[in-house]
């Protein structure tokens, strides 16, 4: 396993792992060493068996400041050279130059996050600006502490939302809230963020990570992780999907490849009433989707 | 017209159908039978022109505790012979020996349902589990006893959300909530169920069958069948589309047919102060969207 | 500057433009020449640098009564020779005769409300009925008097909602809440659609305006014109993709262009704790999607 310079990476013996974001005398700034850690953790560490499910909070008093704009020279390690057209990007985002010198290292991680198969749960425990708010979106469930400040501030700086956020931000909290929140560019306080749906509960302080932990222990004791990895990816993808049949055509697959594996053994579990023993991972799903 | 072996299906003058799962012995478990009959029930007794509106309800205390796991055997009917790729089952989901020895039963009935051109409301008076919980998605609307216990309870089981939820359940509740109670695959209680927006209103166990008859009712009564039908397929298609251009090009047809047929009747009898007395019926819709 | 038949338009110093549906006497009632005058306004007055955000409201105590059914003859302007098939009209949608004759009026304004790359805020003052509350769909984000009433009435008329509501409705409110309403064809009052989440807040008459103008000055001062019309943009359309990628495509273009241009700018300000002095506009924003 790697170690990180930015990051605590720690997985207990439930398969609950914490990510912690650790610079905290940085208020744990977003620089593109934590970027390139980020993705790295999730495309890697996060993907092993061991590990069930993902907790991700910070150090210290923020969760993450936002972009950190100390960074000597260009903060968001753009190469200003270039004058990419949509068209030739979308040929060529993930070949040189594009790949390093263009591509949102937010979305980077966005990516990552969204792509593992595994629950993902945010525990905001202060400020989450900038770049420290939109990493939220693409988690799957987001605690809060009372003392969280969240804030879409981009409007402010010039710049627009990144890290994939306008694909879910009105996905979680609705078009006119996530235009409003994004048009203000304002700080929101936890009780906003709380009553425009982004986050699911508020917690004191001390009972954030706990309250985080508990949820997500609940997502893997007798739960199968097949089941959740695949219910992952149909929830995301069918729910964008033109037409129920799409669901339909995925979840016929999910549903034949999951009963003839673990369900077999949840079905006989409930009617021995006893806990099942699943021996199926989210390493290898069945495929459902057309490549 | 057919008479069901798991159904009650009864008609009243206003054309507001009940609907009733009708196993209350066996908590109105779903089984091959009851998939089959409900299939046909949307695909035929549903689509007469009497037939206005849809309410759907269970017999006993459950509204359907799910798949009958009692059944010996291969509870979903599955033929565990079969290796289908995502690519081989797209093209030939609907033959065999996939259409019956693959495809999830459970999509087959909520497809019927959602193409049904009338409103249909979900009266959940029970408990709603599997797919007697995922079943209620393809409905448009549903109303709860406070008795009622909802569980998407598949992690559990080893097996995925299937029934097209993973479409329905999004466009429900938002993607943060659908996400929180996949993983947890727990029961909910009516009072979580209607916090969290799944459904719409609660009742006392009594008051619930007379409140969806009053709902259905209010669709029905001086409204034309012929725009509650388009506007079902419109709300439903257009939100899915990538761009408000894909509504305009079928709201401007939808508009244009109904103008020149069931609108002339409506703006005469709101002119002249009168009830209207629409003649246009769902059986015949006007074609919106390209073949 | 174009004058207006039915139509108020003013802008203020800080480039909070006023739209004031303007036939006080006809409860706003929308007919013909509305609609045209309102294409006209967003697709060239409010396209004008100067203009930043747009607040558009009602004269006297409608906000708009719906489609003015007073007109002699043919309300809806249709021209019923026509037999368009969908193939056909989505093949020539903008040509004669389908332009004139048959595209739904309604559409073409949301449509021109929609493409106006800035906030635009609906303070709805009185009643919106039909068309008057569909139009509101397409404004951002929704303001309302507590004496408002808001009815998407179709279903009693015998018509279907058009002006690409079916695109919006299920975007703010869910498509729950979204089928009710349609099928109801009830005039909402203020509280019920603050619950259902239509509107974002409600206000005593005499504040509604003002709230509405603080509000569309918190979305300009010391932001980015650049910033929010992109962000505009990104936020409907990538909400709409079918994954997050296409949102990565889009906002790291987005993220280069502006990070180089009014970006640099903000993050000067930031660091200096002063005002920013963007000089971006919302006119000739940078291209992100492909042609």
């Amino acid at each position: 396993m790697a170690t990180y310079e930015t990051l605590d990476w720690d997985v207990d013996a439930d398969g609950v792992a914490v990510l912690t974001l650790n610079r905290p005398d940085a208020l744990n700034a977003f620089d593109l060493t934590m970027a390139r850690e980020l993705e790295q953790v999730f495309l890697t560490d996060a993907r092993d068996d061991a590990v069930r499910a993902v907790v991700v909070t910070g150090a210290g008093r923020a969760f993450c400041a936002g972009m950190d704009l100390s960074a000597e020279g260009n903060v968001f390690g753009l190469d200003e050279s270039l004058t990419p057209t949509p068209e030739d990007f979308r040929e060529r985002y993930d070949e040189p130059p594009y790949d390093t010198g263009l591509r949102d290292t937010g979305g980077k991680v966005t990516l990552a996050m969204h792509a593992l198969p595994k629950p993902v749960i945010g525990a905001i425990n202060g400020a989450a600006v900038g770049i420290g708010a939109t990493m939220t979106l693409a988690m799957d469930i987001r605690l809060a502490s009372t003392k969280a400040r969240i804030g879409f501030v981009f409007g402010r700086l010039g710049i627009v939302p990144e890290a994939c956020s306008t694909w879910f931000l009105p996905r979680i909290v609705g078009i006119q809230q996530a235009l409003e929140w994004v048009y203000s560019a304002d700080i929101l306080t936890a009780e906003q963020a709380h009553a425009g749906g982004l986050v699911r509960s508020l917690h004191e302080p001390d009972e954030l990570l706990p309250a985080a932990l508990d949820l997500a222990r609940s997502f893997v004791v007798d739960r199968s992780p097949t089941a959740l990895g695949l219910a992952k990816q149909m929830l995301y993808r069918n729910s964008a999907a033109a037409d129920p049949l799409e669901a339909h055509l995925s979840d016929s697959l999910a549903m034949f490849y999951t009963s003839i594996a673990d369900g077999k053994e949840g079905v006989a579990a409930f009617l021995e009433k006893r806990a099942p023993a699943f021996t199926g991972t989210a390493t290898e799903l069945p495929r459902i989707y057309p490549a």
